[in-house]
């Protein structure tokens, strides 16, 4: 795999725009372990930054969709960033589920193995967060589950990428200009 | 004031992008007015949408913010979206405190009365959300409110903002093109 360590104190500048992103998951069997059958990926819009260091964030996953129990039961996750040359995926990732079919076959997502999770990266993705859920509080009434990111990887091979934020039924708001203006705040 | 009353059904299409927006509150006195003076007004990337009706959302207001106390006391606030033009003022409002100054003032914005809630909207801003907090469980660990929109208004002679999405330390990406791709989801 191309990616390299992204360091963990700058994730939440991956995160802090808002992009479409995928999320990850993997089932355990009975023995414990987690195959290719069971690993599962959606598209998610719902997430935000909750805390520089160490880098949490919270997100949105519904107890309707697939991942919703993998999610809870394994307590990880990947969350996979990808570029709008990815963006015609990435909308028939949300549209189907993992109830049906692999998606990660369907869509020809190059998987590769994470570091600190089960769950998969997606090589595909311009940045790839392995995550460890740490708090479900809000899972029963809201579907808010909080996660720390515990590695960060990053594609040198895709320096600039364009993400996608979603404005309601497939249309996406893609990266235009980039504007810098004096500032304090990291 | 210009705005038009939005749907509270359409209202995710409008933060699910993940713009930087403004978050306004208000204190009130010891005779339960919340006068000018106590309004105050911040700048906010760490936002999500968490469920499409009632619209809700979560946000991050720090413990260290000036606004934390007013939004904790009040449980009401409104969440204002810049469009790019404004760019410049929101790193302003950013970078200084309201303990210090009237950041309406020094950054002249104009106020307009809200429906439901005491805390001001900004008319300069595309679109305006009334807000109340509707759940505190994860504000001692996290500072993590989550909020309902009671009241969504936008401006209509701004059809086609342009939003802005942090990078980190004053880099933004503004929209560019617009996608849309064939989708069943909302």
């Amino acid at each position: 795999m191309s990616m390299e360590e992204f360091p963990l104190s700058d994730v939440y500048q991956l995160l802090e725009p808002g992009p479409v992103v995928l999320l990850t998951t993997a089932h355990r069997n009975a023995q414990g372990h987690a195959d290719k059958a069971r690993q599962n990926v959606m598209t998610m819009s719902w997430h935000m930054m909750v805390e520089f260091t160490p880098p949490t964030l919270a997100c949105i996953v519904s107890a309707a969709d697939h991942s919703f129990l993998a999610l809870r039961a394994s307590g990880e996750c990947v969350i996979a960033i990808p570029a709008v040359e990815l963006a015609a995926n990435v909308v028939g990732i949300g549209n189907c589920s993992g109830r049906d079919i692999d998606k990660f076959d369907k869509y020809k997502l190059t998987r590769a193995k994470a570091a600190k999770v089960r769950a998969p990266l997606i090589a595909d993705c311009f940045a790839n967060l392995e995550c460890k859920v740490i708090d479900t509080r809000l899972v029963d009434d809201f579907n808010l589950f909080v996660l720390e990111v515990v590695q960060a990887w990053r594609d040198p091979a895709q320096p600039d990428p364009k993400t996608i934020h979603h404005q309601g039924y497939g249309k996406f708001a893609v990266d235009g200009e980039t504007i810098i203006l004096a500032s304090q705040m990291p």
